[in-house]
């Protein structure tokens, strides 16, 4: 059930019937035609993900995956690598970005470990977090791969499998990450998938200065150099880059796009993990919402080439699945459109005389 | 109480003290910092307007006033008249857009008949809507002036009583219109206001073509030549070029900025009332914050006047309060980082190491 094979093979384009049906209520609406612009858009996307004209938006899950990266050692990042367990137990006691915005949406917010370099097992005995554990963080991508492909698969699969548990009950997934040093892999993986140069694809992370992005840069080339990853080969991409969280993001959403539900993806981490999702399945970009355009650059040629919108551009650059959060009211507003609002015949409003 | 004069002289800035004391909170929330962008920038203002660290924005109300505007008849929209008083029963009804939106923000409708065009008392003995109504739809502006100077002057003070009525159980407004023609005094007023060319303000409203739309400018050139109206005396221009309901958009803003309530403008119609209550009262401006960026193009004239950068940029075109309730959630979400998320001491996360 969980195979990654057998999830790639379930997933099938969004249905351009429903799609056309929800288009013909909508142009009804009491409203100049289309006047809702992009919302307008995305309840007609939700009807072609979900099958339906009541589009089901109400249990929302932000999955947060947690992973520690071996690139940290390069000095890619301004903060220590203690911090991603410390924010994951700061997740788990609710004091984070993405617990405040959660409440804002109305979600569930699930912390997954998918292999940060602490120990964790209080947490995950407690239920606070979920274990999906690969490894104690990644191989050092400037030197070598991130991990084998036994285990990038295994990533994948851990990924589908959250998707799998949670999806009975929730409408609508967000995704969300968490790793010290993960917009190195990240714009790796972007330059490599979109085809783009690294310069354009690397970003200041959490904040380095000019030398330190420089030095980024280097770190990111030599990733690619060494590793000559093939781009043809999403699992392959994510063994050699990596990120064990990035590898579950592209597994839940997957696993969200084989059930036929729409997910919100954040940043560029998650959005790098959209990249190798759809390098897996091409048609799970059709169940794709990019949720925001974030200050890293590289975002925006990894959302170009999901043919993807954003619906937010707020300068946000921190992940854990925050502006997934911030949107999750928009698409419920979505959904509302095509339940909430009467047609002109409903209403008995006149329409445009010409 | 509600006498114009008294409201624009209570109307002071945000609390620049209060301000820096959110700043040096949010300086140290568990994130990098400034992480989450424009959504900060908004927290430190909301700390400014409502002089606290937990600035209060649960209770929610969009006021959607509606009014009609004699330049209907000189054929600046696609809709008859009649739709607007037809609208004003769809709210009433609760089956508009503004009213699916609102739910989604959590937030009241409150229905404004300023001065439509037909007999709304069923809807006010019902309770359903509000009367402030100074007249059955304003002059022809491409002839005359919109209104008396003393209906200006009632109209915001209308809009200045509704702000006092709701304001002890109202944390933030939302501005939203209605009114079959309003884009065209709106689009007077902001090239008026911000000094710009007609055919530069000058959008396609509900959907005209090419012909219609040259036809529009038109009337809009002609409008101000006929009337004159003093750029800086807001009464002036409010009574000049009108609409009853852009009038009393820019009274609620007045009310609201008076009592250090904070204000979403919605779109291009209230956007023209934030700059008439700007001119009245420079100071207001520091109250409101701009929902979106509309597909009118006279929007984005009208902000950079006012001085602001829209939460949303959706391409929407309808009005109603739709643009603000869909950033009422935006508006939370930022209140909720000043309460809800930990600084770095109080979560033991390290902070950055250089």
């Amino acid at each position: 059930m969980e195979g990654l094979q057998a999830t790639i093979q379930a997933i099938v384009p969004p249905d351009a019937g429903w799609r056309a049906q929800a288009r013909a209520r909508l142009d009804q609406l009491t409203m100049p035609h289309w006047a809702l612009g992009r919302l307008m858009d995305l309840a007609e996307e939700l009807a072609g993900m979900t099958r339906s004209l009541r589009p089901p938006v109400v249990r929302r899950a932000i999955v947060t995956m947690a992973g520690d990266h071996g690139v940290a050692a390069a000095g890619v990042s301004k903060y220590p690598q203690a911090v991603t367990a410390q924010m994951v137990h700061n997740f788990a006691q609710g004091g984070a970005g993405v617990n405040a915005l959660a409440k804002v949406a109305n979600a569930r917010v699930i912390v997954v470990d998918m292999g940060v370099a602490a120990d964790l097992s209080d947490l995950v005995a407690s239920g606070k977090i979920v274990s999906k554990r690969i490894g104690p963080g990644t191989g050092n991508i400037a030197e070598g791969p991130a991990m084998s492909r036994k285990d990038a698969v295994g990533c994948l699969e851990a990924g589908i499998a959250v998707a799998r548990d949670l999806g009975p009950a929730t409408d609508l997934f967000g995704t969300g990450d968490m790793g010290i040093g993960n917009t190195t892999p990240s714009s790796a993986i972007v330059a490599l998938l979109t085809g783009s140069d690294v310069e354009e694809t690397t970003g200041r992370g959490t904040g380095v200065d000019d030398a330190q992005f420089r030095h980024k840069v280097e770190v990111i080339s030599r990733a690619l150099t060494v590793n000559r990853a093939d781009p043809n080969d999403g699992v392959d991409v994510l063994a050699k880059l990596g990120g064990f969280e990035i590898g579950g993001i592209a597994g839940l959403i997957l696993g969200a796009a084989s059930e036929q539900q729409p997910v919100l993806v954040d940043g560029l981490i998650s959005t790098a993990g959209a990249l190798i999702a759809q390098a897996l399945a091409p048609h799970a970009a059709g169940y794709m919402i990019a949720a925001h355009r974030s200050v890293e650059q590289g975002h925006r040629f990894a959302l170009a080439h999901l043919g993807k919108r954003p619906l937010l551009d707020l300068d946000l650059r921190l992940g854990e699945g925050t502006g997934a959060a911030l949107a999750m009211p928009l698409v419920e507003a979505a959904a509302r459109l095509l339940t909430d609002v009467t047609t002109f015949g409903e209403a008995a409003v006149s329409q445009a005389d010409r």
